[in-house]
């Protein structure tokens, strides 16, 4: 058991040293040895848990993209929009979701497969559509699986344009506002009116998680 | 005149090198004198032209956001549709676009300015929609500054996610999407109402410049 903690502090520390090293090199031009030398570890623990350059990206962008499930709401599209804050707020403040981002959008990165984070995170906002849509939240027109590929394309170039602009300064006001600019095309006026959009929304889910989890942590006593 | 148009000449074939080579090789990899054979010009020429890799790169930014002004149309929300449009089947056909927009997403050009493009996007539909809300084409609730920023950021993303999981087949599908998502929050309903942002808008508008090119070119005759 502690030997297994172990293996798994070792893949954490390595995958942290391929975040940044990918994150200052870009994919092409990063190399194994580097990332061996930023994350301070054997060559034999780095090959036992990546055998070559590829999975370790791989490795980064599956960090970036495993969902950090929200609280669950009785609005399915506010569990929409707090996906989307948090997604957000994480890219704004850890280094790891955002190498996984960068390593995504890497037009240089020829040979590393780059649509799973696409793939997935669509596969995520689709399944709350539908959701919503059976709660007869959604307007009539709309295609679930069309409405998320808008989504996670628009929310990739958002997140783009303001590191381009402002290294993310910015990123959670143009969030809320690409937010109330699609919306008002997908749910019905009275959803609408009682969602919560606001640029503080991601920090709000985030420190509900935290509370959760140490609620979880240490159980009341009695 | 004949000197000048070599000139021309000889500025068009660097860029269209540098371009090819941006696009295979990313800003930080690509090399002057990579560029220089595949244009196949003297060192004289090109140091003449563009003095650093820098300026190669702001030239084909500047190519790539060079405005390809649509026709106009009494509908201003319709010439705002076919900007996108015919942005994005230019993006599709036309490798020095291509390029600049890859360049403008390239997170390893670092020293490199990427706002221009993002920046001058958003100024080119803000100004748009300022006419279109003049005319009454607009919701009252919109902020052109803002919806531009959404729209440019949105459809930088919307062709990133088309080139990682297609290689831009289905951009214009995408890009129409898009444009449906987000128009509802933006105009009056008499004006959604009449729109065409459909796939084959782009190409539509392409034809329609080539004619009014050639006949500029070739006035008729008495």
């Amino acid at each position: 058991m502690v030997k297994q903690e172990r293996a798994i502090q070792t893949r954490k520390t390595i995958l942290s040293a391929a975040a940044r090293v990918f994150e200052g090199r870009g994919y092409k031009a990063a190399t194994i040895s580097e990332i061996l030398t930023a994350a301070g570890v054997t060559k034999g623990a780095l090959y036992f848990h990546f055998p070559s350059k590829e999975h370790l990206a791989q490795g980064v962008l599956h960090e970036q993209d495993q969902w950090l499930p929200v609280p669950e709401r009785a609005c399915k599209i506010q569990e929409l929009v707090d996906t989307v804050m948090l997604h957000a707020y994480r890219l704004q403040t850890d280094p790891m979701v955002r190498a996984g981002v960068r390593l995504s959008l890497d037009q240089q990165a020829h040979g590393l497969d780059r649509s799973g984070p696409f793939t997935r995170w669509a596969e995520i906002l689709r399944d709350l559509l539908e959701e919503a849509r059976s709660q007869g939240e959604l307007l009539p027109n709309v295609v679930p699986a069309e409405t998320a590929d808008v989504l996670v394309g628009s929310f990739a170039g958002i997140q783009a344009m303001s590191q381009a602009v402002c290294e993310y300064q910015d990123l959670l006001r143009r969030s809320s506002h690409l937010l109330r600019h699609l919306l008002p095309s997908v749910a019905v006026p009275s959803v609408l009116a009682s969602l919560d959009s606001s640029e503080s929304r991601g920090e709000t889910i985030s420190t509900e998680l935290r509370t959760l989890m140490s609620q979880e942590r240490e159980p009341a006593a009695g």
